[in-house]
């Protein structure tokens, strides 16, 4: 993409606050205030506050839909597309797989319908378009734990009309949630919290990728010992490629565009390639295990694909209330972080948010999940904010604001008068890239959703089905090995271990204590280490409640511990800007 | 290495100049002046000019001798022995498992008495020694094919009395070609052969770790192919876990001390642990294909070590000649390329070269593999500038020759004083490290080789045994990608790669037409080719005359192309400083 193009988007849309200064009323009222209302008021102001933050999400989101159609044109929109249907599609089949084999009651299009209906609801009617959903580790853990349970029963309910009540409370939840504006609560989600559940998500990334290989091993016979083998170099060869491909994209080599081409495309062609590898030569005689894929677009067993769960038994309905529960709990966390995320002040967004309606959402699609018997699909980490940086509009400008491209040209073209240009500039001519803009649009992620029902077609499953899981193993380690290296808690540990000669000046958490930030650092990884240790045991289903604790924990237990304020706002900020926050009545 | 032990090494070394002056008369008659006498004085000339190279070199080194073993009190002589121990023996050992397997004449004792033979002469005889000699592949293709070939012949003779006949014809072109101060030819030797002869190593290396894992294909059995598929994992795990280490040692992270510790030992740690992960849990039950190794201290067979070649039939005597004819051309190229690139102009030598003396003490090296019946020992690459380049005293100083270390402490104790106090440099603190000596001593070579003594006991053969072959594939891919990265070739051809506008604006390359630097690269990568492919054919043993066509290529044939003087002067120059050249009496 161009620079003048990149200006395009910056000026055909206006400000944040142009949609607001057309409602006056709203802006008088922020969420903020809302809540701030005296005793005497209560009931006038009880009726007015509810789903305020929905009518306010949809009123500033409105004014916006036609642009996030039209500014899809553009390119950017297609390898944000490609990038993401391989790093949700892939990953979400893979954590079912344990899933599937367990209770034979999904298969490999349950995750896909599930995965295409939540990129189809929220790209269309979402106010967060770019937030990725699909179906995650943590929600293939919670509906195998549910099965382990009722299947111990006398006389269990049927499976998925009991998932399907359990959907039903968690999705009341979610409405509750939303009426009663408790996502406000996000304002106290900062970098605390989401660094360590994004740690949290890379290792159990990482974590899966080895369970992939290891799984392998089940059988002794020696033709699956050749098997697993031929996975682990697979695996290898992905991971490697992987990232040899994103190295290479940083680095001096190459144009622009081949550079960014191999950021874009890295990851999908080393896929390709290393799956094409596990059928070449001695390699393919190991018949490495793939994907198991049932039939184009038939549900596990050939059962209808709508789940009569009405016809449950009152006790069961009761019975799966906790459940509903547990599971609104893990979404109202693992979904807006999610959002939180994709839209972090890393990314110069300029459309504005809206966490109320989109948990509401969230809550449509829990109940269709239930109703269909797929997997409910959530926002996904690190997929979100992987498809934001996708989309990113990178420029080169020196300080002066002028366009270094034309700058540069001119030494390339009298380099015959042998040096007697001369410009101000060192050695290296050009400035590093800086994000410009953010393609905000709706297209890119209803094409990855629809990619999937391409999936589902009888060739495309013939496709997925040749995919060798030693190359998922490889992928489940990139993306976590990727996301660990760009989290808070990673960057924290590294200026540790940085040599304190070559720290430059300018870091700010050289203005930090060194014993304050292990402090920090160490709170958040008993965070981590608490939350990934619940999950090894068989009360693997609690862990959100884990997670959740690390709110009260930074409201009430950080600021008593012996940092100063200064020292807090280094080691901690809000995950999105100002302007992000706004929806949920601003930031701590 | 602290910089004053550098300084130390530098003041205590007086500038080259000074041996010179102790000697006018020998100044006064360099070598250059010598070849180019007068018709009339031609008698009298060439009885002057007999070896006069020889006793040139040993009256420059000499009075160095003793500083040579004094000198080696520096902590760099630790690392420098035990990478090169790893990167000498193993190498040498895997190239012979063809020879080995082959001719049944030769086991893993002969080679490890052949390293330790070749550097206890070079290392205290030698006038270069930091020349590592030891193994390589051409010799051992070399042993391979002359057994190939006689055996087929009516009643042949004892291979051992025929290689030693081969091996003392060589020898006594070597000490020929001493005497009549042939080196003096290697002012020919520009960087335009070693980078093409590097290259091709480098890609015999990369084909060699290929060979290494295919062969374990061998046996179609399936156990066999489980273990095959291990080797290729550790293979990945050598490759990848060496540039690991050597990548974190370029990086700001840990104190300098861990990095250079990383950069030193980072491929022996590797080695060591992708050995250990060969015997751990499933990988064990593999079996992966080790080294053969003998009983201690024992030749082949059982044999006497001593061979006498000279029983052998005077037919036979003749027919070895134009062997040794072969064997002398390959040594002469090899060897002295390998010493140039030890003593290249990257390195801060201030001792000086003895190409002619050397070249003498490689033939006795030679003459004694023959009688004792093993492959024989010549100069490697890439060890030989590895070896040298891991002696080197790095320092950090700033363009007023002030120790940065000084400078930089500062800001870390003072920095509560809220940055009142800054220095007039940028956000990064340090200049990066430069070359400031090379600990030049004979202990490095002399302990590695000893090292192999040590290997020959029982209990270190036992430990030899356990390195798995896969290990050694995936060294020979470290050691030929990492030699690959900095060959002049492939310096070249990332420069056409590197994006026009992120080129430094300094690169002199920049001055030369992009036509030229083609056409340049185009000849090498001609010659490349067909050295590499000769060497695919039955005709192998031939290759070092090609690579010798390499110097009237550069001579007569490059100079008529289309360069002008000061491109050809940026494209190529010679190998050693003039320091180095005056040995062989200057550059070209």
């Amino acid at each position: 993409m161009t620079p003048s193009s990149a200006q395009k988007l910056a000026t055909q849309s206006p400000k944040p606050s142009g949609p607001n200064e057309e409602n006056p009323s709203e802006s008088a009222t922020p969420p903020s205030t809302i809540l701030r209302v005296t005793r005497t008021h209560r009931c006038f102001a009880w009726a007015k506050k509810l789903a305020a933050g929905v009518k306010l999400d949809i009123r500033a989101r409105a004014p916006w839909y036609i642009s996030d159609w039209a500014d899809a044109w553009n390119y950017r929109v297609v390898p944000a597309t490609a990038l993401i249907f391989f790093a949700n599609v892939l990953p979400g089949i893979a954590f079912s797989l344990d899933l599937i084999e367990t209770t034979q009651q999904y298969g490999v299009a349950e995750v896909l319908v599930s995965s295409f209906m939540a990129a189809f609801i929220f790209s269309v009617f979402g106010a967060q378009p770019l937030t990725i959903a699909g179906v995650t580790g943590p929600i293939t853990v919670f509906n195998k734990t549910i099965y382990n349970i009722i299947e111990r029963q006398h006389n269990p309910p049927v499976y998925l009309h009991f998932i399907g009540w359990v959907y039903l409370w968690g999705a009341i939840f979610h409405w509750i949630t939303s009426i009663l504006n408790w996502c406000n609560f996000l304002k106290y989600v900062t970098l605390f919290s989401c660094d360590t559940f994004g740690f949290y998500v890379s290792w159990v990334y990482l974590q899966y990728g080895i369970q992939v290989l290891t799984r392998q091993f089940g059988s002794t016979s020696l033709q699956d010992a050749s098997g697993a083998f031929v996975s682990i170099i697979l695996a290898l060869l992905m991971l490697v490629t992987s990232f040899l491909f994103q190295s290479l994209s940083k680095q001096d080599y190459f144009h622009t565009h081949v550079r960014r081409f191999l950021a874009d495309y890295g990851m999908p062609m080393s896929l390709i390639a290393s799956s094409g590898i596990a059928y070449w030569g001695r390699f393919n005689n190991t018949n490495p295990t793939t994907l198991p894929v049932g039939g184009a677009f038939q549900a596990a067993g050939g059962r209808e694909w709508l789940v009569r769960f009405w016809e449950l038994d009152g006790k069961w309905v009761g019975i799966a209330l906790p459940f509903g529960l547990v599971l609104w709990i893990l979404f109202f966390f693992d979904h807006n972080v999610s959002s939180l995320m994709a839209q972090s002040s890393d990314f110069p967004l300029r459309k504005p948010p809206g966490f109320h309606w989109d948990f509401f959402l969230l809550g449509i699609t829990t109940f269709i999940a239930g109703l269909i018997g797929v997997p409910a699909p959530n926002g996904l980490i690190p997929q979100a904010p992987i498809h934001t940086q996708s989309l990113l509009v990178m420029s080169r400008r020196n300080k002066k604001g002028i366009d270094e491209e034309e700058l540069t040209i001119h030494p390339s073209h009298d380099h015959l008068s042998n040096g007697a240009h001369t410009y101000s500039v060192s050695d290296h001519p050009v400035q590093p890239e800086h994000p410009e803009a953010v393609v905000e649009q709706r297209v890119s992620n209803l094409a990855q959703g629809a990619l999937c029902l391409v999936l589902l077609t009888g060739p495309f499953l013939h496709l997925l089905n040749l995919i060798p899981r030693g190359v998922l193993a490889g992928l489940f380690w990139f993306m976590g090995a990727d996301a660990l290296r760009g989290n808070g808690i990673t960057r924290k540990i590294l200026y540790f271990l940085r040599d304190k000669k070559l720290t430059p000046r300018n870091e700010p958490l050289r203005k930090v204590r060194r014993s304050r930030i292990l402090l920090f650092i160490g709170v958040q990884l008993a965070g981590f280490g608490a939350t990934f240790a619940i999950t090894q045991t068989i009360a693997a289903i609690g862990f959100p409640v884990i997670i959740m604790l690390l709110l009260p924990l930074r409201i009430y237990i950080i600021p008593r511990l012996p940092f100063t304020k200064e020292e807090l706002a280094i080691l901690d900020r809000p995950t999105a800007s100002p302007f992000t926050m706004e929806s949920v009545g601003g930031s701590l």
